[in-house]
This record gives C-alpha cells, sequence and structure tokens, in this order.
C-alpha cells in the first residue's frame, strides 16, 4: 500500500461522491467519474449498468426520484494499489420515502453495502464503478474460521 | 487498458473463483484469495466481511448449505489498470434450495450482479474483493441520457 496522501485523495474522491449524490447535483456527479465506456454502476436492486450514458441516465433517474437523502458512512476502508482504488463502506441512509405530492414527508433508513472504485489519471481520482448492495438486518453474521 | 495477456490471465483467476465455489472446495478457494486483511467479501443480502479469517468462514458456511450450485456468467468485462483488475459480470445461478435431508431435490434459480477485485502479486492475480448484490427483475430498466 501506498502513503497516505493517495489515501486522503481517494477520501475527498468518494467524499465529493456522496455531497454530489446528497444534493442531487448532475453536473458535480459528472465531475466525479470518469466519464467513459468503463464507468458501470450497480445500485442496490438493479442490474448493473455499463458506459458513462447509462451510469449517468441512472443518477438522473434516482435524482428525480428522490427529493432528500443524506448518508452516514462508516466501516470505510481503503485499498490503494498503484492508479487504482477502492474504498469499501456501509451507507447507512435516511431518505424521504413519500411518493411526489403534498402530503406529509416520511422518513425511512436503509443500510447498503458498498464499493466504490477509482482510477487516477492526470493525477485526479476518478470513479470507474459503484456497486451497492442491501442489507438484510436478518443475516446473521457468519462463522469465524481462523 | 494493457495487452490481451493480462485480460486472459485475470479471466482465467476469475474462472478459478467460480470452478472453486461450484466445487464447494475451500482449499480451492483458498488459493484463489489473497489471504490478508485486505480480503473483503459481500454476498448478497449480507454486510461486507473484512479480513481473511471472516471471508473464509463465510465460504465455509456458503459451501455447507449449499450442496449443489451452478453459474452461467453473462456480461463479463475486465478492467485491468497496472497491478488491479477489476470483472463485473452477472452470476446467473442454479442451486439447490431444499433444506438438508432426505426430500425431494428442488433447484431456484436467482441472478447476482458482482463486482470481483483481484491485485497482481509475485505475477499471480490473487482475489480482495468480491461483491454480489441480487438483481430484483421487477426494476425497469433506467432512462438512458444521451
Amino acid at each position: 500500500m501506498l502513503g497516505v496522501t493517495d489515501d486522503d485523495d481517494v477520501r475527498a474522491a468518494n467524499a465529493s461522491f456522496y455531497a454530489a449524490f446528497e444534493s442531487g447535483d448532475l453536473d458535480a456527479m459528472a465531475e466525479v467519474w470518469e466519464r467513459s465506456d468503463r464507468a458501470r454502476v450497480t445500485h442496490p436492486g438493479w442490474p448493473t449498468l455499463h458506459g458513462w450514458a447509462r451510469v449517468a441516465g441512472s443518477w438522473q433517474a434516482i435524482f428525480s426520484a428522490t427529493p432528500f437523502i443524506q448518508f452516514v458512512l462508516t466501516d470505510e476502508e481503503v485499498l490503494v494499489e498503484g492508479d487504482v482504488a477502492m474504498v469499501t463502506l456501509d451507507e447507512n441512509i435516511l431518505q424521504s420515502a413519500g411518493s411526489a405530492g403534498g402530503g406529509a414527508e416520511e422518513l425511512a433508513g436503509a443500510r447498503v453495502a458498498t464499493t466504490n472504485v477509482f482510477v487516477r489519471g492526470d493525477g485526479r481520482w476518478r470513479m470507474v464503478n459503484h456497486h451497492g448492495s442491501p442489507v438484510h438486518r436478518d443475516v446473521d453474521p457468519p462463522p469465524v474460521e481462523r
């Protein structure tokens, strides 16, 4: 593993991703990503989408359907190897659950296990993969083999 | 991206992972992985497990509970950048669904969207992350922004 600086840069890139997500800002989200055919995303319950056009389309759809979302990130672990970085973390999510309309706001919580992958080019880390999967709380932790 | 040889080596490492999974062979599975603190796994619906001891424990639990499993892999896409490789694919799974005992065998199908990450060391690709998430078939493909 490399030095602290790389690690900090990766954490900053990862934080930018969640800032863009929380603000529902498609331009800011586009800045986070490598806008290429290599980009891919798997949202919780969704099939994997390949290429920046489909990735961007998914963000647009999600932002339209999500008036409010807030993340508390836990268990963030960074692995840097050359020009690739992988961040795994838990997204602890609070979001508005009500349908569109004038009804009272309802909030729902969820936990999503996430792998984010970044590639460095021209000194900047850019996201090439975001993979989030729903955590079912009723799954027992498996036995640990030692 | 690098040459064809790297790509082929990564595909071979990825195939070894699924061969070990199908055969339920913990030793073969251990050979596939980087057995270090960096290893991590997110099985469908599970929280992320960190470190080889927990990863190995999860395989032991899964192999014990899975008398039969077969994978048909589709949409396999490989990204190689230096000594890191990422493979995304769909696991189309056929597995025995019956509980233990002498009852008639029942088979169930499922689709899992998967990200596998490998790191090369001493000329060998070793898995550092396997992340699989359930695909809910009733999710509409999102609109594509062009």
